[in-house]
């Protein structure tokens, strides 16, 4: 068992695994900076202060379209998580292990905040609008949404990504299907529930724009709530929708990463 | 004949069957939070009463989107129907048996229902809004617009659904067009007769906030109008435009689902 | 040549020539509804005389997705032409016989029509809103921006049509995609023209409404400028940009339809 | 060395060449048409000076689906540059020799500048919008904001062309995916920093408005930023994410076109 967590933490540090770190990184900074950057864009043109239902559209095809493109090209080197709540979910199904889910944690954190560095440093100083909870809601009530969609999401993901459900062929078509799907889900959430909560349903966009704004309030909401929901869509797949594996889903060596299970 | 039943009845608790009834309120969930939810955030952010045409867009894209993925994480398990019409007009080719037709009608309610119980009680109490009928339509109107387009979405079911048309690979690229095609024309109906209407196409999807809002009106129009819809759509489709079925349609043995003919 | 002329006009009875009739009848019923449809729905919803630009993404997005299962549904019946333009290109190219084009002119101006009646009379009453030129702008400058954009429409058909570039699988995801192509196009194209010409590209989408509402001014325009941009498009897609053809575009015999070149 | 360059030059007229010149030119032409058209489109729908985000919408959504056009109908004969950053890119990684990719630029300025001039002289007159940055902005932050984007937009074309990701299966439903992902990622790019830069990555996008306007002002911020940009992703992408190559990227002699290697 030591020298199996010795073999994991030395895994970490291969070449392949830096690569997905990396891919990681880039994935999560254009997510998140299409993100944030829709809001700030969509808020310059509306002077006052209640925006309107067309700022809803605009940072929730911004997001359906970052998130298609964001997992897509991070797919076939880290499995295009671009969300820490994804990479908890496989890591409770065994499809990723701990130290590396650890860094990849690392990784989306760094990538959504120098996103919001970068836009708040070379957009004039506006400030990096974070996600907020409508004043009619509590805290608990917003972290129930938060994690019924982060289960759609994430049950999605899995869909996405079960290998059993693909066939043969598993080109790059069959890649950027699967990455469609979790991309316009996720916009599609944002429609429905961006002026409840803001419609995280991921803990690295919701983390990004709180440090550089220096306002962490609510901020356990965008982590206790997907979190919970990314468990049970993992659960809930594995074991009640798709039990009768008759293969685990494969720790495939694809271009020498041992993570590559989502695509 | 009596012996065929009680296989029917034995077949419809089979651990596959109730897979696939959780597969149809996972995704009737997900398509109703997202088109009423889609709904509500676009009313909280246009404070006067009259909404405009960028609440039409906000919601016709949320439906587009959460009813392709719906379809889409549904397809392999229950064939992915997300709507009663679908499952009536499926039964009457044959293609599902009429018990089990019962018991995805049940889940299709059900899980409309609980969405917009999740969004009536942790969005502060808000009231669930409900399809409506323009005030210069009449209900007979209403329910022809309603037909046709659900026409149109079944239609379109049975195309992407239609395994003569798909050649050998029917991975998850083949799937997730099909549920795309699905999902963007209910968008664009929705888009069409969204201000006349409200575009239903799915009594489960009318269902639901009629429930949780205690408001029924109108109820019969999104009933009758998608199921004579859909059931023609199954006629023409079946017998003027693809009839001369070498092979009939297939019930398939996937996953352990009998049901699995709608991918 | 008589002999010649005879066979093809019993062919123009065959049931599967009808069956693709049918086809071309229905697409074009579903492209236009949504199309006046959106443009009705939108019109609604901003009382004021003067639309904004949430009116014309509502309209561009319903014609994208609408077009996109228009021509998806039809694709492996009559090849999915839903448009006079189209057809007429296919024509030139020989790849449709001049009588079946006259015949799918025929459905896809009943399909326009028939669309609009149903708006029509069954919301209301409401005017049924015809494409317009903008007053800054000529009739001939309209059938140049007309031109223009169903060149790009028609190169896009052909493209996706194109079997050579298509390699040996065929299936219904190819078939889908280039769907897309044609449906977003055309879709990018309204936004682009939508305040200058009403972006129609599609004689069948301007005649319907222009019958009733008794309205036919300018509709040489929206005639002379599709077919000229068309076969422009057929002529270079064929000649210039795709010219060493070692087999011609096949009259494939699929589902027992001869015109099935589009897909 | 020198007969070396010399075929090379004699390569540039080839037909072959010459073909994939017209396709540069063609989809150039559509990008931009659709990207100047929108905006003219959006602003002629408010009246006032200011836009609102619809009118961000309705621009991102055009280029989006116009981009994904416009790459997929170039990709079998161009390899779909419709960018001079992209060529850039390209060029540095050895995928397209030096004196094509110079006719390439030129194809692309020129198709950019038609295609303002269309719009400029069949829209009685109206002022052709250029690329703008936020008065609150430096030169430099721009071209950084141009860069960032760029390197994303150039990143995801590097995924979606690698021979190496697509398996065997490399058809027109593969080609239209990978267009589908630099279209959209494009798209969300113009909804995170259309208030900020106008969104550009693209120096023909740019350069076409300014010529027929005659307003060059921060002309050079849309050449150095995505150029920048697009070297970065080439290196990136090419040495740290996927640098195991066991074969190089091919110049692949399909279609009698030597450059063909985006798709």
């Amino acid at each position: 068992m030591a020298s199996n967590l010795r073999a994991h933490m030395k895994h970490c540090f291969s070449a392949a695994s830096l690569r997905s770190y990396l891919a990681e990184f880039v994935s999560t900074f254009l997510f998140v900076f299409v993100a944030v950057g829709s809001a700030m864009s969509a808020r310059m043109l509306t002077p006052d202060v209640t925006s309107d239902a067309s700022s809803l559209v605009a940072t929730a095809v911004a997001q359906s379209f970052g998130l298609f493109a964001a997992v897509f090209i991070a797919a076939d080197v880290s499995g295009g998580h671009v969300n820490p709540a994804v990479t908890f979910a496989l890591a409770i199904g065994g499809h990723i292990a701990v130290p590396s889910a650890i860094f990849y944690w690392s990784c989306q954190l760094l990538g959504s905040t120098f996103a919001c560095l970068v836009l708040h440093y070379f957009s004039a100083g506006q400030a990096v609008p974070t996600t907020r909870i409508a004043v009619e809601m509590t805290g608990f009530g917003a972290a129930i949404v938060e994690g019924v969609m982060t289960f759609m999401l994430v049950y999605a993901v899995h869909v996405a990504a079960d290998p059993r459900a693909c066939g043969r062929s598993r080109g790059l078509a069959t890649t950027a299907m699967g990455s469609l799907v979790v991309g316009l889900v996720a916009g599609a959430c944002v429609l429905a529930a961006g002026s409840l909560t803001g419609a995280s349903m991921n803990p690295a966009r919701s983390f990004g724009p709180a440090v550089v704004s220096g306002d962490f309030k609510n901020q356990a909401v965008y982590w206790v709530g997907p979190m919970i929901g990314a468990a049970v869509a993992a659960l809930v797949h594995q074991n009640l929708v798709f039990p009768s594996a008759p293969e685990p889903l494969p720790h495939e060596v694809r271009h020498g990463s041992v993570e590559t299970v989502v695509a």
